[in-house]
């Protein structure tokens, strides 16, 4: 399948991040159709034109015209999903996904696809702080990263296709990792920075400091307002990178707080020259 | 003394803190000279308009004709000074600094004074990633916090002119808070933060990964680029309470990495609740 303008893709899950997507392909001038078991949703794109068809139950005829289907689901309910429908699909379909965590599900998925279809993964690194439809807005693909993971049954037309639909949403970097590469790396940049803001927030009753909060604090917890039923999901099915990830930064905090208790000045600034010199690459 | 146009101001430090405050007086009408070891900074701060008078040794007829005198000077070097250099001022300067910690310095200076001069302690809550005269800017003043640790020392007329000094700077809250108090918050609010942000960047060679971070990791390392030399004497200067918030931080993040362990979905959910609703808070 090419990027051409007839083409028929569907969306699995109307949430925001399955929003933004038919909102893009639909201004994009492709076909998009949408499936979410809220009704409300699905009326809401249909109202404001982000998809041409929609329905709250998976559509025989939706998904039997289908060129691609974007599933913009959880984890394991895209596991399921797949088990329960994945017949209704036309041979030589595409799938893709926006899961955050590749290794625990990529895998899975393909063993139990049929032959004749193909699952390239992919995790569109955008997001905001809200959730749902209401808040779709493909203006959070802009300079973000996506990333496509695949593994040894994906075919080369495949790949291309799954990094052609990065960059036509207008992604700023597309990149090719392991789904093992990927989930170390997420368990990093993603999973572990919120961890940490969300254990700030959790670590006192800070109420009473919010006249004294200045930008570092608030930009450190900025990502504290999290939707835990997808969050807690996500650092579950990557918990062995996340544990591992946790580990060396206590190991590291536990480092600078003996630093302070044994007065050690020198050992505190070459930490923070570290830290100075690195981030400085992060600025470039 | 009031807040009158011809007054006479001496900062003693003329580097970022210094500069701004410089620019900000002399621009409200005030008689700003200015005392720092290093000429260059003094060069630049009268041929920019910053100051009409500079000197890099204290200089006795800039200080005997002070009104007030701010110090923005490490901690450190704050107390070297005044043991120094108090002879100079006269009777009746009203002294005040910007520096970022309280118990440890102000009680001290304060026993040490001479009877007939006043010092009331300020922390101007407001910084940039960069430091020196060359990037002052009044501008860090906007919406900033401003907060005066008096302690019973101090007069009330004191008090008032610290405040009305943060207002006249343009500082978005005045509070007063003691000593203690202070340091308590900025262990937390500040000087936690900038620990965690430096462990997040020396904790593993990440430099790999900078294709792959979002605002997440950026936000919460953007304070790692950091001033070796202020900060390390920030951190062990208030060493008891930043240790007690970097101990009660790592315990809640060892207990959400528990929960991790044991596939506690609803404890992390929990926590995920009361983060998004505390962050919440922050936002209104």
């Amino acid at each position: 399948m090419n990027w051409i303008s007839n083409s028929n893709i569907v969306i699995v899950g109307l949430g925001l991040m399955g929003g933004s997507y038919a909102k893009a392909l639909t201004r994009l001038g492709y076909h998009v159709s949408a499936i979410d078991r809220d009704a409300e949703a699905i009326a809401f794109a249909l109202e404001n034109g982000s998809i041409e068809r929609g329905a709250a139950t998976p559509d025989a005829e939706l998904l039997g015209r289908a060129d691609a289907v974007i599933f913009a689901l959880y984890p394991t309910a895209f596991r399921t999903w797949i088990a329960d429908h994945q017949h209704l699909l036309k041979p030589g379909t595409y799938l893709t996904d926006v899961t955050g965590v590749k290794s625990c599900i990529v895998y899975d998925i393909q063993r139990m696809l049929r032959e004749d279809v193909e699952f390239i993964a992919a995790h569109p690194m955008a997001g905001r702080e809200v959730s749902g439809v209401r808040n779709a807005d493909p203006r959070i693909f802009q300079n973000a990263n996506y990333i496509v993971t695949p593994t040894d049954r994906n075919t080369p037309e495949a790949i291309e296709w799954c990094k052609a639909l990065g960059r036509i949403l207008g992604f700023g970097r597309i990149s090719v990792l392991s789904p093992e590469e990927h989930d170390e790396m997420i368990g990093f940049v993603s999973q572990l920075t919120h961890c940490i803001a969300v254990a700030l927030m959790t670590c006192n009753d800070n109420r009473h400091l919010v006249d004294y909060t200045g930008d570092s604090f608030r930009d450190l917890t900025r990502i504290s307002r999290i939707n835990e039923t997808m969050w807690s999901e996500l650092f579950l099915l990557n918990k062995t990178e996340l544990i591992e990830q946790m580990d060396r930064f206590i190991e590291e905090l536990k480092t600078i707080r003996a630093m302070l208790d044994a007065d050690d000045r020198e050992g505190l600034m070459d930490k923070m020259r570290l830290s100075t010199e690195r981030r400085a690459y992060f600025d470039q």
